[in-house]
């Protein structure tokens, strides 16, 4: 299977790890904007996205930002190609949807939108969960984890040279979703944000401090601590990208009868591990379209055997 | 869809009570090898298992034990209604495929087998996890939890009136996975036993500690705790079946860059859990009968959204 990558920051690259991990699967190239001899890629060659029509591809692997890039960019490639994206605004996702299956069967071709892990895996847990136990409540928990959106509403305001943002589950109310006491849990209650800001020189800290814990949507609703570093703390101990979560879901199988279900990612590498799941997926959207399903699909209608590169009958042997 | 339940154990009770909760099926009976009249339901009626072609089945239930009943029960049914067992014998579930696949095809039907949490909701996760992190290793923990093989075993001793195992993982080895020192676990090191027991008057209760914890395959290998306690606390404080475990995969996705994913259940009643878990995969294969799928499936073979009695587009919005 020959995959392409379009897009190539963080998460291109990280497919670019991932696709040099599989004996099933071939790289032919990253496909960029931008001016493709200043792009430095870790192997793989590096072409304009304009020249994808000259090569034969089973799969484009979109590594494009959900806000700018794929709600136009997956509908177009979709049209030429077989495509996984990784779009995850979640409010968004129903008119995605509609434009990629459009775009796909228009073009005999299969594309699966929103991989990763939220959506995606998280999805797939909710799924499961809420299939298995119909009376129950679900939450989510993110964190630890760099946000970049409330990381980039730190660096837009004035007086701060740069800024990291991390999203702190709260032990205490993971805890009362374990035992039943979920239902009365607020927002914040339930997570802790924690805020690393560079100020730039003679910048007035104490009005950055307010505008960030009153800033409406992003951290009026939160428990917020502001701490202000220097930029060379920020160099050496904020530069990785780790995330992870947690979905639960506790539900009754009978009157006072309490199953609790529950899944957990911790990841040193938010973008390497969202590459992962595309990277599988994409096999999965191999296969499916060698089989004749054409359109638009998700995380729930690919049976997950499509994901591995085990022929079936060795994982009924292996992982059943 | 109308359900039809066969045999009526701990888990049968489970499915009854599950069906009961869903909007879009009917069980239409309960069906025993014993005397029906012997058989008191929560509710729905009880027929004699060789009336089951009187009936108008969309999906069999099968609640037997996979020791004795499945492997014989699972290919005679399918030959007449499509079916879902939770065959849970690791090793002979190949040789269980292949006799599902023959007589369902036979029958024109399809057969889901080896639902359930392990096999089952356990396999998926081992299944993704693989799938998405090539590079690392899995492990499962099972427990706190009843063990009925290890319960049986203990039963058999001589001297002993009844008895109780549980099976409890061992924090410092999820601990050892979680930061990757997994590999030079043992068994010993993984899980501990405890055991219940109630002694024959006049037994000699050193000499069953010792056949307990010398025991090959069942206890040699742990640490094996023994209680001798008196039947009033067995009846007492023994009589639940709770359940759980703890499906762990850490990976690289580059070197050095670790990824973990785990995945767990804690489960107050092990067999209305299953049930729960039996019945959405009943819906499962109605569905993809319905679609014209025939011969025997897994957990690995039909998309997740067949689990759930909510329309794809809904599953989109709601929990994607």
């Amino acid at each position: 299977m020959k995959a392409a990558i379009i897009g190539y920051g963080n998460l291109g690259r990280g497919v670019e790890k991932a696709l040099a991990r599989q004996n099933d699967m071939t790289g032919i190239g990253i496909f960029t904007r931008r001016d493709p001899e200043t792009v430095q890629s870790a192997g793989l060659p590096v072409y304009a996205t304009d020249r994808l029509d000259e090569f034969d591809i089973d799969v484009c692997i979109l590594c494009g930002g959900s806000a700018t890039d794929l709600m136009t960019q997956t509908p177009d490639i979709v049209r030429r190609f077989n495509v996984v994206d990784s779009f995850d605004t979640h409010a968004r996702i129903g008119e995605h949807f509609a434009a990629v299956d459009a775009a796909a069967k228009a073009g005999d071709k299969l594309g699966m939108i929103s991989t990763g892990w939220d959506p995606g895996l998280f999805s797939l847990q909710r799924l499961i969960a809420q299939s298995v136990l119909p009376n129950g409540e679900t939450h989510t928990f993110w964190g630890k984890g760099v946000s970049q959106g409330h990381s980039d509403a730190l660096r837009r305001i004035d007086g701060v040279a740069d800024a990291i943002q991390y999203t702190v589950p709260k032990e205490a109310a993971m805890a009362a979703v374990r035992s039943g006491q979920g239902a009365r849990l607020t927002t914040r209650d339930k997570h802790l944000r924690v805020c690393y800001v560079v100020a730039e020189d003679g910048a007035d800290t104490d009005a950055i401090r307010t505008t960030i814990v009153t800033m409406p949507n992003y951290f009026a609703d939160y428990d917020t601590e502001v701490h202000f570093i220097d930029a060379k703390t920020m160099a050496a101990e904020h530069q990785g990208m780790p995330h992870g979560g947690t979905v639960m879901r506790r539900g009754e199988t009978a009157p006072g009868m309490q199953q609790l279900y529950e899944f957990g990612l911790q990841l040193s590498s938010n973008p390497e591990f969202t590459a992962a799941v595309n990277v599988a997926c994409a096999r999965a959207v191999h296969r499916a379209y060698t089989e004749g399903r054409r359109g638009c699909v998700t995380v729930f209608d690919l049976p997950l055997a499509y994901w591995s590169p085990v022929p079936a009958a060795d994982l009924y042997k292996s992982i059943l």
